[in-house]
């Protein structure tokens, strides 16, 4: 598949993969030192003594490292990957240093604007996997997407 | 008021505030040539043809600020901001060059935990805010939180 994608490309059911990143504890560590610099995020002796027990990464890396495997990724929307919304954004398991993620995102529902001819809304839930296949992180945007024009 | 704050002393109705930070065009871009390279939030030239019309912080750009603020803010919860996860995450608004950023917290709910007798789980509605006192984000994380010792 080769996008962009019209909303009226966009069925629900339809699916889309992204690459590939791996997360090493250099990368963990420097992310939480610029946004989230709590010690399970920072330093690996220091998290032993936390609610993790070890150094994981800050779910907002994980979330970072997701958005720029979607903006690289096989679903490109058109007009972008634009979002005005997040729902049910959850985190079952932490990532580990050496963690290598992927995303496999799936059309949920579509509708066009009520306000707008040229946007159509797009709800799309994104999984992001580790290299086991187990979920870490789950969400469901709310896309805005341009309509064909006619 | 100084943390950190038990589970039992996150009472729905507080508040909490942060500290604040101005988002420039080199950060935004910065950000965004790292996890969200979209000419809406890179180029001030290509931004022009897009749905935002000018150059954007990505939304996540907006988040990970506020996970630093709230970090170093007023709300710390004891065992440190751990959120199982997020609902009701939205963009009111685009945040643009120059804009300063701050965050007002209030606990919404809090119930302890079925499975666990050490922790608890509160709901806080975390909105960040522009210098005019405008919602640029706003969401409601589930935190996991430590019970007081007995």
């Amino acid at each position: 598949m080769a996008g962009p994608f019209y909303f009226e490309d966009l069925s629900p059911g339809l699916t889309f993969k992204t690459g590939s990143r791996t997360l090493d504890a250099q990368a963990i560590k420097q992310f939480a030192r610029d946004y989230d610099p709590q010690p399970f995020h920072t330093d690996e002796v220091a998290a032993k003594d936390t609610f993790f027990g070890e150094l994981v990464a800050s779910g907002w890396h994980t979330m970072a490292v997701t958005m720029r495997l979607l903006v690289d990724g096989e679903f490109k929307p058109a007009g972008g990957v634009i979002g005005g919304g997040v729902d049910e954004f959850r985190w079952p398991i932490p990532v580990r240093p050496g963690d290598t993620l992927s995303a496999v995102s799936e059309v949920v529902e579509s509708r066009p604007s009520k306000s707008r001819t040229d946007i159509g809304l797009v709800r799309v839930r994104h999984n992001t996997l580790n290299q086991r296949g187990e979920t870490v992180q789950t969400f469901i945007a709310n896309h805005v997407v341009q309509r064909r024009p006619k």
